[in-house]
């Protein structure tokens, strides 16, 4: 990740949910007033999210300390410290908030990708995201996706050629839209095309594209089709795949099965903010 | 929805998804060839996000015409007909998928709001949402939620007072958090507090709040206390509500059930962008 | 006050007035020339700017010490040492100008506060300010407004209803406007209307407002009105109120006189800062 | 006026005002519900905003019309209308609030001016402005500055060296001071210096400065030096000169006179809007 | 070129620029008068820029009308004709010179670039850029490079691998950097790696990378390790590879020439503004 | 220079080449590997960017080490080592690109003019730059003249009048355009105007300009009219003056000479980074 610009990305949440300032926390608390924050995990998952902890928190310029004990990709189970966060009781409520949306976020994709991963580990098959992020967010979903144990398609319309059906009907064929693209691209981009029949399989790789990308077909069609697609061409599968396909789908032979349910419908991972009080503990919501 | 703002996220959005150019669509159509893409429901829903298609698509600035058919908060039958959007080839590809993933959030958002709101119907509770957002989609996802037939809490830190057990620790009692606020705020504000037992429940009573938030207390526990709030007092309950629960917590009499979930573990409604070409139509995903 | 947006504000503040550079220090001092500064108050009145001197100072970078005497709220007298600064010589004369006007507006605002609170010391009405505040500087000039010790009224257009004369007439009477509204907004949110009339006066009761604001009435208007209020609804004054007016209006048992004065017609109040050299000390205006 | 910049300045001050959106005029109106609103003077002054009011309300994109009656300059005489603004309610509420803070505080600097230049007129002294502007809104407030009949002084630390008395306490002396800057500026940057007595007066004329600025200096004082400047050298009073002082120093037949109360103590010209309903005027406060 | 990030950056540059005002132009012409402006070519070249001159004036939002008489790629002779533009007289001084700026530049390199591809007409050799661009500029100038008939290496460090020789120190190996990397990226992302020795050469090859990029080899060197080289694996060359050595290093067979000469050390194209005025044409310069 | 400003220009550069992540740097090395950097001249020159290498790295906020051995203004000789920098090997890899386009391009510039200034030395010409310059680093470049031995004319349209042909023929004759102009500025403005003929010279000196730029002469014209330009006028001299024609208009008796060239066609100065690692010192390119 960019780090200057997970600041800036931080800094405009803030500025989203503090606004003028935290009328709750402000005009209760003296500005000097120190107190103890800690993250515990409320169910089990992967944890995903430590710079936004770190930084999300040092941002606020207070001299917080924050002391981790679960880093990205660890292993949380129920009732699990992840870290603990000492510093000026303005800072730690006015930041908990946007901190912990995003960390749930995070752990919930991280989560959700490692579940996937796990179905495809009798196979070759890998696992990657889409561009189904959530608008603002994609660098800490892709991030997200990363710490989950699989990979990162595209980064968007910028760094790979990706041909759909549309792109494809409005060139009018395959061969058409690889040949004008190729002609005016660099060799450090690579050409992808979406394949929704036999006769467009054939037609990608003579067209000589780099990966082909299975569109909604069945495992069965693909491993009927894969013996004809020639090693140096990646493979990929794609198109609403549930959770319970996956397993299928990697049997089949295919190189890569993309999810765009890891980003687009994420399941927050519940995690909370512990305050510590004259020695007591309290629960935050 | 202030539109000076949606343009500024729009802008944003588009970038992150662009960057220096999209390499498919730039290399493959003239800038000025004209196109035609439609928006389709692919299953059943709340629409959301009018604007987003609209405002997104001429932020290109090319003249492109769009032509709503369903309205935000309409019902989307599966296969309903949304917009249809004229413009350069150029400009529908390029944001296509930020309009989506936003106008689909939106819609899966006021969806979800609409079924938890029918839970309503036989009582007198009303639905509201929390600050439980994606970071940077506050305004949009609050939107959501009255397009869906509920109604925002508060928008961030900054619009009304709400004291947490956190707060209630550190200040020592919700009578001593009560009146520090209450001599530091203004008339338009109002203070709202959390209760986790019936002392606490009667302290916030005597102290004057506005509104009282029955902080993950069960339905009985409810029904059992509502009697001691004087009418003048606003009755709220949170804390992971699920949906099967939100009949049984509306029947208890409380006024509002706020949601985190509404908009912490967002699904997805399923739309998509269909491309009309030489009186052919394709679907693309 | 929310710190991080303090921070982009005086940001833009300072490239403002610095542009490419400090002509004058830049070519006169070498970098890390350090040099003393302190800031007095020329004339009596109420402090307000702490914030602004030592973040402002601090953002150059340069290991600036801001020592300050005085803080938000307190009295100064003629010839009061507020703060002392130490950094480099390019430091204290880049910032210094910006600063000051800075701290001199908000301490004008809290000096004008503190004026017209102590016209409301014989009866128990409070003071407050308006949305009529300088374009850009509303969180800073409604925090002075709280450090003279009076109290802010809604931040914007975004978090309290306020039924103005002209919302009335579009929607047709008092009764329409507020039951729209009712049905639109949730329960953290208030609704203000202004009345004119004894009718309208009735009307806004019936509807069950939060707030009543007295537009332009005379305190006697307001004093036989004012029985007419449960009290249960908040009531307010407005309306172009003059200094020597406020006690007649305190006097009229209203809860609230909100005063655009307070910061539309801002009178900076008299600081200047001193340079201390070689054991000599001189002032710079 | 930059306009490109003045674009950005009024989303920002919109932003500031309307946030996530004006729930009063939103939830009572419909989008496309159109009205009427104009602008009245409601005292005597010099009217300075015309592009606040054309730029400001075209910003949300309505098809707003505006008919301007008075130009910035010009004389607004008690009641005088000054423009007409046909449009979405929702966008002249929404915009209504920054737009008249933007053309009250301008008009009044406006207004301020052309009493001040009133004053110099059996003179050939003129006015001109300071760097004490309200941080964030010096092109408007210098704009004003000019729309009342004076000059602008320097925009910034960038674009004119100015010897205070504390560049010259660092420097050693005058002399060194402008030896020094003198080598390291171009020939398009002038240096204007300030004294405080006559010995530094004639430092300053062998010194060869463009401008020589007299510091707290009385009338008399100044009387008495002018004789010793030089034709070429423009000459300058600064320093706290009241209104009433304004003659007696342009009497001297000094060049210039700068006076820092033209910005940094506005009194707001009282101008407001009137909404117009099925043939009704109302006044909106 | 994505327009929508192309507005933000020409809106920064004409800020630059303008600042608070064009104290020439606004001062000396009315706001509407209206004037015609036309570019010329004032040496042979390739043009650039089109979307400059268009966007650019139209940001002024005064209905500038632009004629333009050649297009991005087009060959300019001395003296021709490029565009005319018709306009308010103080939009068309704004604009001219940070307009006239960019133009000069992207067509010196679109210049440059086609006499570099030129030298590669006798072989299967292409020439591509780096990512030695002016900070800020880099999609104009990676644009003007296409324009000249070359290509674009990847965009930034996000968009493809590139193991450079410090890299492989750090990791270890070739080998052992390509299989970390490889471990890590997704299957949309190229990786390439730099060699220097014969040595390198072979582990590259082993490693299995898709780019091999000869780090300042002379063409007798690449001529004779090139045969080694599998045909699905890409070449390129780079390293201060001069104008007149293009044809050399094209001759040996590699698949990419790479010239960071084409944008760190610009030649900007003669182009000048012509003002028509009452029938007669002047130079502006 | 302002560094405020710098760091922003700095944030946008590093983003520009970073997007969302170095996929070479970050996924090979882990996050606290600490490495060693050294800036070598790879030929002769002048030094100047000190401040892009401190602030750049520092940027990344992890307690990179900046050793500076060669200060802005310096004359660095083949090889020559101009700083070493310490930090995570993450950091060098992600701002090393950027940094180098800057320091290597600044220090193109300062080379350039120490070579044009050291041309006037037998003369009381100065040289100066243009508005010729980068659109978005005009600071650093303007920074970059200076440090190379000359100066910096205007920093754009709002500091300094500058009558072109345009101007003048627009307005009818330099007269009127002076006089119109010299009714609307004030005091610490100067007005430049171009002069073409004896005849346009002799207006331009009754119309009391500031300054007169002779435009597009030979030596020989501005030797011969020089003599009629009072000693209180200054004169420029300017028009795509080549290198070697320097010495001639220095010899003139002209004042200042301009040079657009110095900024609108830079040749880079070749500095590289060097790797130390193990005790062996590689180079990297």
């Amino acid at each position: 990740m960019n780090q200057l610009k997970l600041e800036s990305m931080l800094k405009r949440f803030f500025l989203e949910d503090i606004g003028d300032g935290d009328i709750s926390g402000e005009r209760l608390f003296a500005k000097n007033t120190i107190g103890t924050f800690s993250f515990h995990a409320k169910e089990e998952g992967i944890f995903c999210g430590e710079d936004i902890i770190t930084i999300g928190f040092s941002m606020f310029n207070n001299g917080v300390k924050c002391n981790l004990l679960k880093h990205d990709g660890d292993l949380l189970n129920k009732g699990d410290l992840i870290a603990k966060i000492e510093g000026p009781i303005q800072t730690l409520l006015a930041g908990e908030r946007v901190i912990l949306n995003l960390v749930q976020r995070m752990s919930g994709i991280a989560t959700a990708t490692r579940q996937a991963v796990n179905q495809t580990v009798h196979s070759t098959a890998k696992i990657c995201d889409t561009r189904k992020t959530t608008p603002g967010l994609r660098m800490l979903e892709k991030y997200a996706v990363r710490m989950g144990g699989a990979f990162n398609h595209r980064n968007g319309l910028y760094d790979c050629v990706m041909l759909k059906d549309n792109h494809i009907a409005f060139a009018g064929s395959i061969t058409s839209a690889v040949n004008t693209i190729r002609s005016r691209i660099g060799h450090t981009i690579k050409i992808e095309t979406e394949i929704e029949t036999k006769a467009q399989l054939i037609e990608a790789i003579e067209a000589g594209v780099d990966i082909i990308m299975f569109d909604n077909r069945t495992p069965e069609e693909i491993k009927e089709w894969l013996p004809l697609v020639p090693l140096h061409i990646t493979t990929e599968v794609s198109g609403g795949i549930q959770y319970n396909q996956i397993k299928d789908y990697a049997a089949t032979g295919v190189d890569w099965i993309s999810l765009g349910s890891l980003t687009h419908s994420v399941k927050a991972l519940d995690i909370s903010a512990l305050v510590q009080l004259k020695g007591v503990t309290q629960i935050a919501h």
